[in-house]
């Protein structure tokens, strides 16, 4: 009998030029998946040739994290360009990606959407096949990271995606399964080992639990922590720990290899 | 026995967003390969895939085209960058390309510098060692556009990449067979038939005149010619009748292929 | 008894780097206000200070024309920031212009926002009372350019600047006296002479004509004409040589002057 | 007799978009003059008017600190730009901040260059002279802050520019009274109470101490100190309690004063 395996993981390289944001070297011991920023809404060339050289050494998974082209907003703010353009914008970033990992032996295996571009996949139809195509447009082997039950895991169904479903760590979920406005009365968890325990029971139950009390059955495959801050650092950290407490294996959702 | 073959290289895609440079159409008609520029000194997403497409339409081979990221200077500016930098931004915009590239059915082929960077490549032997270790890094089948008997053609042999050596259609050659520096008397030519002239016996020889009046032979692969202006673009089609006329088979020195 | 003056309004400087949009020297002969990319959608230093060079030579007043942070956008894209980033924004632009009119011992004498910031502040109550703060922060000297009846023109008269109302030369008004929506049947006029006989009415009159056939009565003190193409400077030409004919005097609206 | 008094300077509002460098809120409390990043190597219009706020309501003189546009680079890279290009470019940058600055009711009393510019304006008299004519030519009662015996200093002293001669806290001098290269052995100093002490003595004599040992008569109206880790925020506030210690006055070169 197999052990059942789950991936953690998080946004890195999200600096630019002398910037930093976030501990990723702490982060990179805690996730077995980083999605790597692209250059777009941040990271550049050295950072993410830097950050897939990190991963690489640590066994992590590197998956590419386009955004829309906006540094001074972080890819936050909601850009209306045509689905054209953007799937050209996260093609471009894929792609710049998968050169610098080339630079360091190491190949992306992954794309999860950042910030605006992210909630706009999730939101829209013709943004989320944007996205899709995008992907296997580049490379049909890439796998996409998507919300279960969304847009862009429809997209990605459609044009026969490897798909990767995640949940969040420190997010409740409304009673439709996705997820909880932030605004909405606990929909943010703030406690770590609340954050784990939930995590464990509903990787353990292949379920989201609702602000309700519904339980929503949906497939699991990687969770999501962040490392912006040392109280995010201790969330991903206890996320992990009572994961490997409850017998699970973590492991990338993509194993990562080398390109030679 | 086999017709001599030879190619025709120009720079296109250098606009950004709203702003277009030169005749790319016009000049897709007569060159048989393009260097596409990658975003960082011109070029954008949507311009690099509108470009891919139109090139592909009509055969002609495509080339990445990285500068330095400097769209106001447009990449004519020289900038201190470290060796490691510019190595791995030089992988960006080649992997950028790659992937706009794919998203339109077609396959990178070769990569030549644009402006400040190819003249530093040309000059200093540690910016050359980081063109050809990017190219090499993201793809070792790339073909290394260079001049003859500079340092950028030497790093790239001892790297082993595939060479393209060129010769330039509207310039003059030192003694050492090199450019002359634009600025002596009779450097650049303006008169379309005489370079035109000019390029079939350079060709037809395998080697390049001086200025002095001296024959240098060198390698010929491809010839640079350029459609910023409608003077240019004349030149341009002058040298292609001209070559055609000589009896060479205008063809791109990397094949062009489908990705699939 | 005074001839009555008009003034014509022109977007200029809109290039960037190498980039160069519409043929700028041409229109300088035509209207007697330029309205100048700050930098943000278009414009850079060197063209800043040029256009003003150009504009004061020919007595042209010279105003900001402040845009999103969105050079490959061209500014055309809504993007979702607070007001109070888009009054910073705004200002920034004014200020770089102000300095680039100093070197050149010019002054700058109004604002008229550009594209989807533009469109914003005539749609959105928030994002016009962001506009008018700008431009009092900066200077409550500065006029605002406003189309009659919108939020920009509501907020610019609560803040207590000087307002210059504009009508459209190539556009036909709604039954509000607004803007017909340009995908409207007869919504942007294409014909040179049309345009400029409706202009000398409008002008005539203080009036605006709807599609419909009413009259509406608005202040009227610039109008706005468009040098992008050789048509759209047929019809600026036509557009001052009719408002010549019919008796006008054709003058800044705010009288430039020198700093000293 | 009135007490001497001495001003003291550092870079502030160095971060961009959602990320910031060194403490500011602390430096703000030691400082009495800040430069102030314009979006070129660092900063933005949120961040510049976030700072100048912060400052004016410490009392803490606000100046412009230009450098080039090269934000990955943070302004470090040298940049083979024409003197007339960063003429335009550094008067840009002081408009853009004395628009923020209006726009928080405060006023800039000072400019300072930074980085790769500040040093080609300390070697390169066309530079300096570009430096020079930029702040005149933007506002002719702009402070220009120079380090004594460069080109910089000549350059304003030619335009009649108010000079203010600075020093470092943490760098000794070579023979001729400029500063010793970072390389040199004995250049850089990491003691705080060791460069507090000497700060002290060079401001009393007025006059720097040089590697060798020679004491060099120089006019001295500020001392830059720096606030990018805690080590450097040590070092101020020992630089500060020693002048303060010593009867200086601390107080901004530039008096800081409101608008209005």
């Amino acid at each position: 009998m197999s052990v059942a395996r789950i991936d953690l993981n998080a946004d890195l390289g999200e600096g630019f030029g002398p910037w930093r944001m976030g501990d990723d070297a702490a982060l990179l011991d805690i996730v077995t998946s980083a999605n790597v920023a692209c250059g777009f809404h941040a990271g550049d060339p050295d950072i993410m040739v830097e950050t897939v050289i990190a991963a690489k050494a640590r066994g992590v998974a590197i998956g590419a994290h386009p955004g829309f082209h906006d540094l001074r907003g972080f890819g936050r703010n909601r850009i209306q360009e045509s689905p054209a353009r953007i799937e050209r914008d996260i093609a471009y970033q894929i792609g710049a990606l998968q050169a610098c990992a080339a630079l360091a032996g190491a190949r992306v295996t992954h794309v999860k959407a950042h910030g605006a571009l992210a909630n706009l996949s999730n939101e829209d139809a013709a943004i989320a096949e944007a996205l899709a195509r995008a992907v296997a447009g580049v490379d049909p082997d890439l796998a996409l990271v998507v919300m279960p039950g969304l847009p862009a895991e429809r997209a990605g169904e459609r044009i026969g995606l490897r798909l990767v479903r995640e949940i969040y760590a420190d997010r409740a979920y409304a009673e439709d399964g996705t997820l909880a406005p932030r605004a909405s009365p606990g929909a943010v968890i703030h406690d770590a080992s609340e954050a784990a325990a939930r995590v464990a029971r509903m990787v353990g139950e292949g379920a989201v639990f609702t602000l309700g009390g519904r339980r929503v059955p949906v497939a699991i495959d990687t969770v999501c922590v962040h490392g912006d801050n040392p109280e995010a650092l201790a969330m991903a950290r206890a996320v992990r720990a009572e994961l490997e407490r409850a017998g699970f294996s973590l492991r990338p959702f993509a194993e990562p290899s080398a390109t030679s």
